[in-house]
């Protein structure tokens, strides 16, 4: 067990700590379920995009799936090789996508044919072709938040398969263009195998097709979005996710692709809380913490449920609203949460913070993002500083002072 | 009217873009409505806490209502004097209060006895006596968002009235606590007057009966959250809102404190943002824009809706989702806009922008957070840089060299 209350005192609360041998042997559990096939799993870095997480994932050779040139750069900077970084999203600019270029990742994933129109113009006048896979959308619901869904029609993300046809073709012909890969992702935290074996059958029949066409298809990107246990969900084995993938690519000779981002990190991380008050109204319990929705926005966005750690007492247990600082009722961490009585100062940790914690963290009501630790070999390393508000406001102040001169 | 077209081109996008002299004057109507009476309009930095936008009300002489200790210091750096400066939230930290006291601010807003109990040990350490003014509970639905509803029993602000009375006789008799404000507030972006009105008279009720009781109240806290017009919403007007107060307040002699954040600078804030591509699918049309949720999370997080201006086309006009590149469905600005077909290229400004926008925006998805500007008397102030990509990184990246020496 971590020893949280020796790291609240040595780096202060709010405060993000990961394990670090945890995100490893994550990692480890995705390229051993697909270990009987050509694989890259390729960390997907909006989870948390912290340099020393990722560089977790470089040491063991893995790869990055990225949504902006800044995610490829932190790719680049924490170790991961460039030819096993894709680069994926709806809107990537001209600026990105050149960037991009120069940095020779393996593949940008494209997400439509104005884009793709863009990415040969560029590469073009780069005269330097891009290697690319086209997001096909398989329009299969995956039963998850409306927010995290994204394998539908109705979502902005991928294409529809005839319009995705018509652009592999357009691509083959270009001088500028390499179509080599076909991607699909239906979705964020998934409980369910049998949209995703749906999907992927779906779409490595279209690969076929499209290897009947000519076309050079080497790599089967079937995305991310394994699910995690935050409450009672049941997690997807990865060994059945494998063979489900497998059992579709029959005949195909492909490199799997696999962008895991939520089930490598969500686990191996905590956000560690100091109690600051406990104030009971006529109708209800809060407990206040110094972390707030500026911290951990998930409650808030998603309506996000977080199991709590704290230190056990000999006291009953009852109902508490835990909230934040921040000055509107949306801040919350955990509703209907069952704690003892608190003392001012006593530690209340969120588990499962890994993933999209930080990652949305905000100076919202001017607070300071908090700082992140990792721990290794029972050795506590900080990966990054509580930000200082002389620094948050530095810019500004240049700016007014330049101004008002 | 704003020339868009010129900041876009000079300071590339997402921009946002504020209307220095609208702050100013909507500040001044706020002082206008209450000329009959002392007052202390204390602008809501959470709105909009750039120093340059804090800096206009400064040059008017209004003081601010600060809900962290950063912003209570942004405040005295944007030129706002000390005792102007009020200080609420349900969390504050013990630095945080025993730095407001150092920096002797006009009073700190108590939101529960715990924190009471806190202020005068900390106050009693540093022998100097804390101004107080407690937020006490009106219980009356002000008919909003249940997020930015805050005066309902089953809100975290606050204390109801008998709790408050009990504080309020115990700080009396302390010697390290100067009880000399009451404090309301009922929850933000308001439209109807009636529940202001009513929370107006219950609580200077409670102040005359607190005055009865031998204390010197001399600040009525009337709190904020006059409504913008973002769709169709009817707009209090200031008169009828002061007057509402002033009716409230016979016998009592004291100085009204009034804390607008959004109606301050809600409606002289645009976010300025470039379509990348328009994209198609079976069901849907979305145009893709540079700007994201992270730029502007009011959509996503509060369904908020912001009204759009484009460039006008000799073209028909048909729905859109306006959507970022940000990997998630949650990732909109704009749901169900009608434009003309868009341009790569063409700008889309999200009007009414100037409140909860920049002050909420994170670095999701590794998006730099963009440059502000102003403009006053015709020229363009930049009043804060687009955030570097190198600088975003150098913490982490020092502690990853550090770590792997």
């Amino acid at each position: 067990m971590i020893d949280f209350k020796k790291l609240a005192q040595e780096y202060q609360t709010p405060l993000y700590v990961y394990d670090l041998e945890k995100i490893q042997e994550k990692f480890k559990a995705y390229k051993n379920a697909f270990s009987g096939r050509k694989s890259l799993i390729c960390y997907a870095l909006k989870a948390n995009s912290n340099l020393s997480v990722v560089h977790q994932i470089a040491e063991l050779e893995g790869g990055a799936d990225c949504v902006s040139i800044g995610e490829v750069k932190r790719a680049i900077l924490a170790g991961i090789k460039p030819y096993r970084i894709i680069f994926s999203g709806v809107g990537k600019g001209d600026e990105e996508i050149k960037e991009a270029l120069e940095l020779d990742i393996l593949f940008l994933n494209v997400e439509s044919y104005q884009e793709l129109l863009r990415i040969e113009a560029i590469a073009k006048d780069m005269q330097k072709p891009s290697r690319i896979s086209i997001r096909v959308n398989p329009n299969i619901d995956p039963k998850t938040h409306p927010y995290i869904s994204t394998g539908l029609s109705e979502n902005k993300f991928g294409v529809e398969l005839e319009e995705a046809k018509k652009m592999y073709l357009y691509a083959h012909k270009s001088e500028f263009l390499q179509p080599i890969g076909v991607h699909f992702h239906i979705g964020s935290q998934l409980t369910e195998l049998e949209p995703i074996a749906q999907s992927a059958q779906k779409i490595a029949e279209f690969t076929r097709s499209l290897i009947a066409l000519g076309l050079d298809i080497r790599f089967f990107d079937v995305g991310g979005g394994i699910g995690i246990c935050y409450a009672q969900e049941k997690v997807i084995d990865l060994y059945d996710y494998a063979q489900s993938i497998l059992a579709a690519l029959g005949g195909l000779d492909v490199t799997i692709i696999c962008e895991p981002g939520r089930s490598i990190v969500g686990e191996s991380g905590y956000l560690v809380t100091k109690v600051l008050y406990e104030k009971y109204t006529n109708k209800k319990r809060f407990v206040i913490v110094d972390g707030a929705m500026n911290d951990l926005l998930r409650p808030s966005l998603y309506d996000a449920y977080h199991r709590v750690w704290f230190q056990e007492k000999q006291e009953e247990l009852f109902q508490a609203d835990i909230v934040g600082p921040i000055c509107e009722s949306g801040d919350f961490l955990a509703k209907n949460a069952r704690l003892p009585k608190m003392q001012s100062g006593d530690l209340i940790v969120f588990e499962n913070a890994g993933a999209y914690g930080y990652s949305m963290s905000s100076n919202y009501n001017t607070r300071m993002r908090c700082a992140e630790v990792g721990i290794k070999n029972n050795q506590t390393y900080l990966l990054k500083s509580r930000e200082k508000f002389e620094d948050v406001v530095a810019d500004e102040l240049d700016n007014l002072r330049k101004n008002c001169e």
